[in-house]
């Protein structure tokens, strides 16, 4: 191996699956792959200059339940001297190893905006479904019953409809464009005011109290932070008006479970759409998943088949930036 | 009354809600109402020159089972000499009683374009649930259960999809225009093969076997006529690759139920939103209640509260051409 060879951590699934496309895209005898199968089983540490954290890695893990794969491919990491660059699936880096291993120097870079249209589509699918009372009509067709919504039981139209949509990444912007589509108006929230279409408005956000009188939906798609945690609590809900409705396709932290379960039962929330929670899995006696028109989806929005190939093309981004020696595309410590 | 007074027969709830805004679209006195409440009582035939058939006249009633109101306001009509012109709220005005009325020579106008909006949203609402396999997440959220769609269980993204759309009204137009903001590609069906965009293809009915092939959607949303009734069929859902979906928010006769039920059955298509049926009421006993990816819903894809303000708008439109002698919009003798 010339000294400029770079070598590959990845699993054997992503090796399979990507290894030849990758193989092809560099210089023939510039990088070699070790799997993270082969790197556990090994009594020396992993000499990787690079990983490469593939979804299947982690797709079977939720946040407070790592599967034996994934705590032996952080294991890896940990103890790999030359890592110096990983590749992750995900739009955030919120796992504790990440910030371990930015700490002593590697890049983490993310997948943000390989999801943004998969998440958008799940996120235009849940506002049309909750509107038009799609899982009330499911338990009338579990019961067999023909329920038509009828009269005052009609949905309300979604044209002029005012959506708030928490967060203004590639997320909320796909969004707000799908929206748009429907005759809704966005109003966008994020740590600045500036104008970005096609958002009607854009405020900071500690001006969200003003505009929550006026929302018919609350969605939450930004970063996990200081800003952002508890963001939708208990006194967010109570100035909405009363039939709002919630979506949260961020993290499970940024909305207070027990304040969105106490609203949905008090009818404040007239329905949601929760792709993230406090923990996940989603503990199976939480009132949630029996609440009407109340739609659990386990962190599932971004899954997508296509989603993968753009997670993919992200990363052969990055890699012949990183052979290059250039600024890593999505770096964490960028994205502050 | 002065002699161009005109008669309006309309139900009892539809002159409270309506009746003050007519009042104020005409000249005063120029118009009087009738309750069909009122003529049912009444021993003379009803005087009306007029009559509006609101939604909720006909809302409980379904196709095979008609309530006494329906029947009554239809007997009140059957009965109306002076009749010239009926508003309907439907976008098709399928039901014997305006053939017969037709007949003798009393206009019926529908509301054709008022649904054309609410349709297409709640089928593009379709779409993305079925997609994003919705009705598998909502079983599992009965159940508690946590079951994300990863790997191979991944929904195949939207963006790229063939969507063939048989019917080009203003419904099919909007599904069109709708489904090209997800990336996807519509092929529009009917009688003659001039493009119209966003489609990017026009075919004659009988050219569909043709592109099924290349399919992952048939959305159906054509009027009922001897060249559309049936034809979805056996032998156009074999031609489909395996796993393309069904929607139907035309007419329930449109598809074969029984080739529908087989389709989904053997994994032919992988799922559908079914918003008419043969007959409706649905048969609490038919198996398309309990089929897996299967969207039942009871005609209820065009109701909204803004819709009965567009049907509104139709009959004002209408009224002002009818007492100036113009042509009628939605005029069922032309439509054809």
């Amino acid at each position: 191996m010339s000294p400029a060879s770079l070598k590959l951590l990845l699993s054997a699934h992503a090796l399979r699956t990507w290894g030849p496309r990758i193989e092809a895209a560099v210089p023939a005898g510039s990088l070699s792959f070790v799997t993270a199968e082969d790197a556990r089983a090994a009594s020396e540490p992993c000499d990787a200059d690079i990983a490469f954290m593939t979804r299947e890695v982690t797709g079977r893990s939720s946040k407070d339940n790592s599967t034996p794969e994934l705590q032996g491919f952080d294991a890896v990491m940990r103890a790999a001297p030359r890592l110096k660059w990983v590749q992750i699936h995900p739009a955030g880096a919120e796992r504790p190893i990440y910030r371990e291993l930015r700490s002593r120097g590697v890049k983490v870079t993310t997948a943000s905006g390989a999801t943004a249209v998969t998440v958008a589509h799940s996120v235009l699918g849940a506002v049309i479904a909750l509107n038009r009372r799609f899982p009330l009509l499911a338990d009338a067709q579990r019961r067999h019953a023909w329920e038509p919504r009828l009269a005052e039981r009609s949905p309300r139209d979604l044209k002029g409809q005012h959506a708030v949509i928490v967060g203004m990444g590639p997320i909320g912007l796909n969004i707000a464009a799908l929206l748009q589509v429907l005759g809704m108006i966005s109003t966008g929230v994020r740590r600045s005011a500036e104008p970005v279409p096609p958002f009607e408005k854009v405020i900071p956000y500690q001006s969200l109290p003003e505009v929550l009188p006026g929302a018919d939906w609350l969605i939450l798609c930004c970063p996990a932070s200081p800003l952002t945690r508890g963001i939708a609590n208990a006194n967010v809900f109570s100035a909405l008006p009363d039939g709002a409705h919630l979506v949260n396709v961020s993290r499970g932290e940024i909305a207070v479970e027990k304040d969105v379960i106490a609203a949905l039962a008090g009818g404040k929330l007239g329905g949601a759409y929760l792709d993230v929670f406090e923990k996940e899995p989603l503990d199976p006696g939480s009132p949630l998943w029996d609440m009407p028109n109340v739609i659990v989806s386990p962190h599932t929005a971004s899954h997508s088949l296509g989603q993968n190939d753009a997670i993919f093309d992200i990363f052969l981004d990055n890699l012949s930036r990183f052979r290059a020696g250039l600024k890593l595309r999505n770096d964490v410590d960028d994205l502050g």
